[in-house]
């Protein structure tokens, strides 16, 4: 389990470390700890007590994504997701997210792979009606023909323009199809546009009847509530929805041992500059043997977390081989996760060059190991983010569901800053010789081409957010 | 739909010649048509009465192959078809094949992507006892775990010896991996290790009770028999099997239309020489469009078909940069084939070599296209070779069933040398330009190394036939 914006925060790097010089006020923040509850119709309750603002957030967090399509289908959870604003017999369509911004809140929704994830922040005042609203889609959606037809129109242009148009984003999709060959995960969020095209009211509906029930769901309320009440607004809004006997997960084939590195290669006329991407298979939290997550997480930060990490000033810095370089560790799936890293080339220097450059200081990291100096550098920065995420309401909420989805647990959330400090510069020797091997690796090159014969009609690809 | 040893038959091209040369002989015997019947639970019936010999060839061809297994039990079709020799009430375990020996035949069995069959070859007066015996395994197989597992070491072992044990099984394993991104045909049909070694009794007969039913299947019976006798006696056997109403096969997701260009690499210290493989993803004869299959299949045979092909003659005569190529058109599968290149560099050439003066070649043929001398040989070639095959009572056998079981007609196998014939040269040139597209290939590379440091406890791949 893990928070996904560790692996997104790299961008919050500046902003981490000065928080963490002034330790002592959001400090107390930590002392927000989550309480639980399960309905009898199964639904666990997490609420995180925040009396800091009269708001709360509140998010439905189902155990289902893309990875639980049926076999051609893939895209039905996000295109569900879609259509779940459509309406029901209480709701007209359309209607849900305008009485929401009536009442002064912001809501949305998201889909990945092990989950799909329904989201309001609203005055507290306001959290029974937003209860009520989600608690009344969660059963009682209302779909017709022509609404599923439009939206799969709308859908279809999210995938032009957020995939098919985008070089990169295209390639990516095709370096994760390389990557899992086995897993679902090798199958883009959105769905390949030609299962997206022959969706219908059926899929929909099916996956929906199957899926959504309170026996398959975490209701996640961070804010100005107590427990006793979003129990007693629990009971009164989805206490009344239906347990299904019968939400059976399809099994997810898992990956052989991977056998040979692999290599993916586009040329598109719309790419900007040549890009270098490496991708490597590696556990995610909730499937790493204890301590490797974070020994795999701390080692990214140590390797190519931002520019003050070793990679950026071997590359970037002092070679001047790249002009950016920067590493990630994808660790909140339920089966697995991935290592990343992604470089351009600086002056005359080729991809090639930087691949060369990039390999080589991935195979000293192996050899050598972080210092503790370096290690403690991370730690403590990491430290600071979870600290300071704490100032997030949203950050809070998202931290326990993507935890608990996959199958963690509170205390996995609440105790990661005590796991991380244990990890030891020969643990993270040990998951850089263990994880960072060619064999488990796809590398992803992207050329930019002057002119091209081919009309270029991609497919693919991506991670996708509602619009 | 196709004749696999059409795709087979480079090797014979010698020995088809030969014939060819002496055409009158041989052509008698394309008067050896098949006779359709189709019983009351729904077996289809071919007979191809053949009276040169006192034997018979008796194939059933069972409408399920590895790509219809359930997520994560990849193995379990090719599993069933050794359990299908473990006995039933009538037949003690094993004494299946040795029943067929004691009378002087021979039996075996073989699963592919899109079919599992089972076929003996005995003298035409034992027909009526192997119909009883595979009409019985047809729904009363036996089963217990101890069998089971016994058999599942077994085939582990196969696994073992055909495709880990064999670096250029493995690639050829992952290369199919990467060509087949959605699509099952991205499995290998033995299985990969981790998912054989779960399989289990129940596995197993879900499998077999789901699509071992006389409505799945088709019996071929080719020999010394009129069809009124194989009707009757397939009243009597097959007739009294049930129908099974619940065929249901699981949906096959189809491939994207693909986005870049792949390579995988192996290195292995047990490889002998460096080679290079290539893969593009084409339509097979099922699903090509009209006349598209044969061009394919014509201009395989042009380019890289044996030691007359022109890449033969430019990259191994001419220019000395191969030891060998060869090419092939795999074009026998339900729903997707493929066009392939092998080929080993010569003297100080390195695979780098050999990959450019390939892709040059092709890039000149997409350009300029065959001569119609080229082309004129190639359809003689073929032709020769199908008329030759009728020599072979199992390769006659075999052209009706793999274009039967994925869903092709008699007709269809009958008229494809008419068919071949229309090709034109334009037509070759058009799915040059269509199917030898970078973006759709695949490319292996496969380099043996000295030593290495890794264990290479590799998984993976291949088809396989039982031993």
């Amino acid at each position: 389990m893990h928070y996904r914006t560790l692996t997104l925060g790299l961008l919050a790097l500046a902003a981490v470390l000065a928080v963490f010089a002034g330790l002592q006020e959001p400090a107390r923040a930590l002392d927000l700890k989550a309480k639980e509850y399960e309905l009898k119709n199964g639904l666990k309750l997490v609420v995180i007590p925040d009396h800091r603002a009269p708001v709360v957030t509140h998010m439905v967090w189902y155990h289902v994504g893309a990875a639980d399509e049926p076999p051609g289908k893939a895209g039905v959870a996000h295109f569900l997701e879609h259509l779940m604003f459509k309406g029901t017999d209480k709701i007209d369509p359309g209607e849900f997210s305008k009485i929401i911004a009536r009442n002064g809140g912001q809501d949305n929704a998201f889909t990945s792979q092990d989950a799909t994830v329904y989201h309001q922040r609203v005055a507290s005042d306001r959290l029974p009606l937003v209860m009520k609203l989600e608690a009344d889609r969660m059963r009682n959606l209302k779909l017709d023909d022509k609404t599923v037809l439009t939206e799969r129109d709308v859908v279809l242009e999210e995938r032009r323009s957020r995939t098919d148009n985008s070089p990169s984003a295209i390639l990516s999709e095709q370096m994760m199809a390389a990557l899992y060959v086995s897993h679902p995960y090798g199958a883009p969020v959105i769905g390949w546009e030609h299962e997206i095209k022959a969706l219908n009211l059926k899929d929909a509906m099916e996956f929906y009847r199957q899926f959504y029930a309170p026996n398959n769901a975490i209701l996640i309320v961070a804010g100005d509530v107590t427990k006793a009440q979003v129990e007693k607004l629990a009971k009164a809004t989805y206490g009344k929805v239906k347990r299904v006997d019968a939400v059976k997960m399809q099994p997810r084939p898992q990956e052989a041992p991977p056998a040979a590195p692999r290599r993916v290669i586009l040329k598109d006329k719309r790419a900007g500059k040549a890009s270098f991407s490496r991708l490597y298979l590696a556990p995610s939290y909730n499937t790493a043997k204890e301590g490797e997550a974070e020994a795999i997480d701390l080692m990214m930060k140590i390797l190519a977390g931002g520019s003050t990490s070793l990679m950026y000033n071997d590359l970037v810095v002092d070679d001047k081989i790249a002009t950016s370089v920067a590493g990630w560790y994808e660790s909140s799936g339920r089966d697995y996760g991935r290592i990343g890293f992604h470089a351009l080339a600086a002056g005359k220097h080729s991809i090639t060059d930087v691949e060369k450059a990039l390999d080589k200081k991935i195979a000293k990291f192996i050899k050598n190991g972080p210092t503790q100096k370096q290690l403690e550098r991370a730690k403590n920065s990491y430290i600071a983010e979870y600290v300071y995420g704490v100032d997030s309401q949203s950050t809070l909420a998202r931290r326990y569901g993507w935890a608990l989805v996959v199958g963690g647990t509170v205390k996995d959330v609440e105790e990661w800053p005590k796991r991380l400090e244990k990890v030891t510069i020969k643990d993270i020797a040990r998951v850089a010789a263990k994880y960072l091997v060619e064999k488990a690796s796809v590398t992803g090159l992207l050329f930019p081409i002057e002119k091209t014969k081919e009309a270029h009609k991609t497919t693919s690809k991506k991670r996708r957010k509602r619009g």
